[in-house]
């Protein structure tokens, strides 16, 4: 497997549009990815009990098993908490998307991301699907306007394609993602469209894509929360001409492996763009009683604002950590608790060790942290990735209107 | 019952001192709290799994039965994650004290708080126990001091005492508690000490303990953590001569309602004295399917850093509220949820109310909030208590050493 230049139209048959439809000022603010030919589609969605108009409704789709030919997204407004009009306006959307492109309505995929409580602009959202179908193309270009176009408080573009062969066919994985943590409900997180030319079963895909958002998206945080717009959509379109894959298949694993590494980079570069972050924090819990367990034990960490202000003053405080793991419900044995910063074994036997803090202090003045726990109870651990509490995430989100 | 000008000497026989020991650089670092005669002890401790050396030896005196007689606590040094040298540090503290006052070793109860790792500077706290004793009085001003030498980054000093009448004899309870967040647990969070001169039976005091706590210390937040030293300790000398309260005697619920007042008074003062807070948060939960429900409701809400940022921009942002809402491990429906922001309805049907958004901005800018949700499920409520997040509370916290 390589990675490529590229976006969501690096696989074969896909193109893509970023426009500016009048939805914001100025910016770019709607997306079309289109597939020359219906692809077959797997997505996963907020587990918040509070969901967005788009995603109920795209939730039919899958649940219908697809498939999907068309995504239209918009950013600066999140179409979530607007009752029964929000419904009739991402239907309405995907009508007029579906008639345009000569599609069936129900092929056509939408989402929102912006801000909560405030009708659907329809009338700029038809004036930029009309535009961006007019001018999508296969180019990298319009991938990456695409991939603008979904911003919201982003500071950067994200997106990544890879290369991989199954069966002796050559097979792209594309994708854009757009989210600055894992929940701003006023502004509705995170937004992955992921496009792949592979020929692949769709029950093997959705198992593949379940996987690969459990050891990516699910394995970041920025503020602990999740958002009512929350989705991770791919689309196959089976251009390559590869056997088949299916659950049972030879390429399935290098299906998987490539489709994990594109979630994985979309999710890091996520935390990389947290609201505000200067840090870039990987913890990794290891000698767990269980997954759960460690998985708990890491979050409790990494969502502590009183860990995540230490790391944004560069100060080895491990008593923050500690506390943070004391505080997971798991069960835990103080006594045994290792931890390092990194690479500095900064605790162990429930005290201190004699000259670690200064190290630390030292190796932690850089943009990468690694925190280390070792609970010394079992034999699970995990990896997540999280930034830092700074004063600009609250201003960011003090004065977000 | 009524609110008198007083600490914890404002009951009968209660000396108090507080001195500068030399933990800290300059100010008061340690307290003693003195009964003239053993006192019944009620205590509430952590439920860190990581607990300081002072709780784990409290909690022996206290699964004895006490009674307690001395109260020594010093700032500066948390005496937690300090290993089997802490134990002997919190033991010596207690040895030392009781021969000094010849009082029983297990009749003193000793807690810490300050700086998590690093060993009790014992020939300090000594030095300070020994000053502390030879000018401990019952005078106001001494409670005062006592109140005033636990502080940390506390900005103020929070102190009360109440009146009431139990079996046709004036009883008092005074309190004083540090602390400005659920947990700090670098600085250790919060102590509160309080003492009555009622005659109480033990576990009728242990009772009216657990209801005071549950109601108040359980009922705020600041940033969602508990530390590795917090505790509330209560203690009764018998002084008032009232008729002795049981659980069952008339005198309990006037004794309960008296306690709870100071509990609930120095909670919410620690909320006022929230690290940076800028707001003074009140959110109530009602229509909730338990009070279980409720609370884990009302606590997602208060622990969202985005919902807490938003206050702090005094933004009627109701999108995070609702999102909060939906993030709470418990079951609810959008589509009946209301929401209230100081008294204006915001949200209702899954919708935002016309117009609602302006009224509540201009309510928001005062000092204090009031979030109400109707989640229209079922019967139960809760109110909790929390601050908002400024940009201070990030340069406190970044900047603790």
């Amino acid at each position: 497997m390589k990675v490529i230049k590229g976006s969501v139209t690096a696989p074969k048959s896909f193109a893509a549009a970023g426009v500016h439809s009048g939805i914001k000022k100025k910016r770019k603010d709607l997306a079309l990815i289109f597939s020359k030919v219906p692809a077959v589609a797997a997505a996963v969605f907020t587990t918040n009990k509070v969901k967005a108009a788009p995603v109920l409704v795209d939730k039919q789709i899958i649940k219908k098993g697809g498939p999907v030919q068309a995504v239209v997204a918009n950013s600066g407004s999140a179409n979530a908490c607007t009752g029964r009009q929000g419904i009739k306006d991402a239907v309405e959307t995907m009508k007029f998307t579906a008639a345009l492109l000569g599609i069936p309505q129900d092929n056509v995929f939408v989402a929102s991301t912006g801000k909560i409580g405030m009708p659907l602009p329809l009338d700029r959202i038809k004036y930029g699907v009309k535009l961006a179908a007019s001018i999508m193309n296969e180019s990298y270009a319009s991938g990456t306007d695409a991939a603008t176009a979904i911003m919201t408080t982003d500071l950067a573009r994200k997106e990544i394609a890879v290369e991989t062969t199954v069966s002796g066919k050559k097979i792209r994985i594309g994708g854009i993602v757009k989210g600055s943590g894992m929940i701003h409900p006023g502004m509705a997180t995170m937004l992955c469209f992921i496009t792949s030319d592979a020929v692949i079963e769709r029950r093997a895909l959705s198992s593949a894509l379940k996987q690969s958002v459990g050891s990516s998206f699910n394995m970041i945080t920025v503020d602990g929360d999740r958002s009512t717009n929350d989705t991770v959509l791919v689309l196959a379109n089976g251009r390559a001409g590869n056997k088949k894959i299916t659950s049972g298949s030879p390429g399935y694993g290098t299906f998987c492996q490539a489709l994990e590494y594109v979630c994985l980079r979309l999710a890091k570069a996520i935390v990389k763009d947290g609201e505000g972050a200067t840090k870039f924090i990987e913890i990794k819990i290891k000698g767990a009683a269980s997954l759960s367990d460690a998985k708990k034990t890491a979050f409790s960490i990494a969502n502590s604002c009183l860990f995540k202000t230490a790391m944004y003053g560069s100060d080895p405080n491990w008593g923050r950590i500690v506390s943070a793991v004391g505080n997971a419900p798991v069960s835990m044995d103080p006594e045994k608790l290792k931890v390092y910063i990194n690479g500095i074994l900064v605790v162990k036997n429930n005290a201190p060790v004699p000259g670690s803090r200064e190290k630390a202090r030292e190796l932690l003045t850089g943009k990468n942290a690694v925190i280390e726990v070792d609970m010394q109870t079992g034999k699970s651990g995990c990896v997540i990735w999280t930034s830092d509490l700074s004063t600009r995430y609250v201003r960011i989100n003090a004065a977000y209107n």
